[in-house]
């Protein structure tokens, strides 16, 4: 089973980041078989970013993702980029801060920058918001897994700020658990 | 013209790290198309880790790297896993403090360690001597793209200590530079 995941949003977001740290998370300390990459230059287009994590059972050949089961938009530009290659029963989450999504009914909408804002008092955690939404949704990696990858890729004096965000993301991302996940994760 | 390199060293001297700043420089700095990528998970044995950095003057669809152009290796056991992917022509960068590469004749060694511990004083920094030398042995990458790329990817207080690395490694590199470096990178 492979399982591909995009992350994506503006410059400056962590995106890039927090695609290392849940890559790691699976890889590391999960044992899982994990690939992760991002591109850059005139071929990624102006301020977007993103990072294809692949999940796998077996090594994996190919590492970019071409049809994603889940995608994460932290950027409505990223989102109207990327929307296009999430497969039919992928699951869908976004910034409902930023991210108008349209008409889809199965868009799982989480407010990550004014979690990261209000409740966190740490808008550049938006990032650790989005990571632990996804370990809450999914299941696909464990909070604890986030927690040990977070604090081997992060500056000390921010673990509080972002642990703090992680485990707000995980709990919001719990409750709504479920929601369009169990198709393309099972 | 694609150029294939690829950083490895063992868990902690911030290879990954190293090659997203690469990877930045190049693409975002300099305007070229770069994908960067790396493995995890039982597939990435060991403490060895590894990444990929693809530089080419079209999109890159496939972003790992399969016969390298530059190899560059900060441990043993990385260099001994990753020297038989290296092209006949092309250019080996090794840190001398810790790798001993054989018989082979064409290499460039340099004290990547001790150049940070004992000129820098800044044993954390040695991923940024490594990629001074590149920038100054290549001329693959500017040093002032590495410098822009590397402020937005590390916390300000190590600044200076990071830069001092990126410097010190350029000029050590850039005593070297030509030296079985024209085959595959003209």
């Amino acid at each position: 089973m492979r399982t591909e995941c995009r992350l994506c949003g503006s410059g400056g977001q962590g995106i890039i980041l927090a695609g290392i740290i849940l890559a790691e998370a699976a890889g590391i300390y999960e044992g899982k078989e994990v690939a992760q990459a991002q591109d850059y230059g005139p071929a990624a287009r102006g301020d977007s970013s993103k990072t294809d994590v692949v999940i796998s059972d077996e090594p994996i050949d190919y590492p970019k993702c071409s049809r994603l089961d889940v995608l994460v938009a932290l950027s409505q530009r990223a989102f109207d980029e990327n929307n296009r290659y999430l497969k039919e029963d992928g699951l869908l989450i976004v910034d409902s801060s930023i991210v108008t999504p349209g008409k889809e009914e199965d868009v799982n909408r989480f407010p990550m920058t004014e979690i990261a804002r209000d409740q966190v008092s740490s808008p550049m955690s938006v990032n650790m918001v989005a990571l632990g939404i996804i370990a809450g949704v999914t299941g696909m990696v464990k909070l604890k897994s986030l927690k040990q990858s977070m604090f081997g890729r992060i500056p000390a004096h921010t673990r509080n700020a972002n642990l703090a965000a992680l485990i707000a993301g995980f709990k919001i991302g719990k409750g709504k658990k479920g929601r369009r996940s169990a198709n393309c994760l099972k």
